[in-house]
């Protein structure tokens, strides 16, 4: 199984996302700034990814300068660095609370330590994830997903990547279609690949399929990720979920979303105050360098959308799975 | 406005759409197999266009050899390029009718009078069909809009297109937002260029950006054509179009369908026996001749989804304005 991050007590490898599958290419981060930049470019995406990538990214602060300034101008730069996914706050809360005073001991090392539990529980709740989420779906399941949610989005196996690896693990996977999600191409790309690693029988579709493939009865469920949920589980994931769960809904098949708790923002009722990022127009103006479209052509390109908990029939963390209504405010 | 077919007398012009809006090369046909192959290949696309330019396909037929037998076998041809747009078979019917006993007179002669005429008034048709979406739609509007409707699917103005090119005129066009439409990119290459040449005001959006439009109140209603409307108003139109009737279902805005009643099939009477033609996997695997999956990826891509009648707010013909339910058996 593919790692999209390697810990080398020095440096930070991330398999480089942008040109995956075609290259396999690393991006070596020896100072908090690479870090920030890798979550900036996407050269490392994928909520739970974002998080442990930033932990690393305060390792490498510390060890260049332990001092109380350049450890919060770090947590700042990586704060900066992507607004939706909760994890990269919570990872950077995490490290803060770990580490204490930045300028007595061995600094450096304390938050190494903590940096390495944080990755290593990561890959810990992606099987537990995989293993409640799989424990809802009786029988034999054809799985539509959307964006990309495995290894190379987590620390290992995935969360909605997960859940879809534990029904094929079980002999009860029968097919993931992959929507390509457009525009950063992230099904195509990244979900397709992994799953041709791992011998999980996977078929590519466009972003507007999914309506077909319920109608036909050719997908039976829709399983996501997540990049922030809300106190009362709103759920925003990558553009193009929404649609989707309004398809799963109409056609009345479940619609879930596979999270770890890191992802609930405990103090954000609603969805609609999930800040959302509006990314760079030559997304959707160019496909790998190449124009495909007029001149001059304006777009809008929100990178998330924000899908209403009432549409969502389980959220399943690794502490267990939760139906509709939510209330995460005093778990 | 731009022109997707030209008639010259002994040959038929085709702007190439299949490289605008990067080059305008036209595709010339002087024979019906010429026609058929500029239908299959995409060449020209838009169920209104791909009747006319069958139409001219038979006179090119006729010019070649007025037999019985060459005739059928043109029909034949013609009718077996693209199976779900019925406009295609109306106006091979249309033809038939008209030119009669083929080895009598100039059927040729007759043949392209009956042709300029069914192209004229595919236009005619258009103009009406604007006036009757627009007037439906009270005030300013934000719309979005699927695939690519206008001058270039169509004798010219558009069908759904046609109704946003009436809301432009009379000046209630507050913007249209223009899925890109993959795969083939209709909305990306073509609507965006053709409300470019026009002075439309024009936002390119990714197919999966609808719900989030919707809940923000950035468009107002959707517009789309259609290839196919059963007796019972089940719509059947590009990929992708379903989710966008399912969005505006949830979100309480209208979903509309322009099209000429020449797209009605008033012998089927239900959506789920339309033909959907399933299209090559290159389309999904490349995107201007360059991979953008791992190699081997298997794909699923039907060219067209089917829009129960129930999800449909109005059909607009050149006839007048439909509503649910529909029933276009007897008229």
């Amino acid at each position: 199984m593919v790692q999209a991050m390697i810990w080398k007590s020095d440096r930070l490898e991330l398999i480089d996302q942008r040109y995956l599958p075609f290259e396999k290419n690393y991006f070596v981060c020896r100072t908090a700034q690479d870090a920030a930049n890798g979550i900036r470019e996407m050269v490392v995406r994928g909520a739970p990814a974002i998080g442990v990538t930033a932990a690393y990214g305060l390792v490498l602060a510390l060890q260049a300068s332990p001092t109380a300034g350049a450890f919060d101008a770090a947590c700042e730069l990586l704060a900066a660095s992507r607004p939706t996914a909760v994890n990269l706050f919570d990872a950077i809360a995490y490290m803060k609370a770990g580490v204490g005073d930045v300028e007595s001991g061995d600094a450096a090392a304390r938050a190494e330590e903590l940096a390495v539990a944080y990755h290593r529980d990561d890959l810990k709740k992606s099987h537990a994830m995989g293993e409640h989420g799989a424990g809802i779906l009786e029988g034999r399941r054809s799985v539509l997903t959307h964006c990309n949610t495995g290894s190379l989005a987590t620390a290992g196996w995935g969360t909605a990547l997960g859940v879809i690896r534990q029904l094929h693990k079980e002999e009860r996977l029968e097919m993931v279609y992959a929507d390509e999600t457009r525009p950063f191409l992230q099904g195509a790309r990244l979900t397709v690949w992994e799953c041709h690693e791992d011998q999980i029988p996977v078929k590519l579709v466009t972003d507007g399929m999914g309506g077909y493939l319920m109608t036909h009865g050719m997908v039976d469920c829709v399983i996501v990720g997540s990049d922030r949920i809300s106190a009362l589980g709103d759920v925003a994931n990558k553009i193009g979920t929404f649609m989707l769960a309004m398809a799963a809904r109409y056609h009345n098949i479940p619609f879930i979303v596979a999270a770890p708790t890191t992802t609930i923002d405990r103090n954000l009722l609603h969805g609609k105050d999930i800040p959302i990022e509006q990314r760079e127009e030559t997304e959707i103006t160019h496909v790998r360098g190449q124009c495909i479209t007029a001149p001059n052509t304006r777009v809008f390109n929100p990178a998330f959308d924000v899908t209403p908990s009432e549409l969502v029939s389980a959220i399943v963390t690794e502490e267990g799975v939760f139906r509709y209504p939510y209330d995460f405010r005093t778990s």
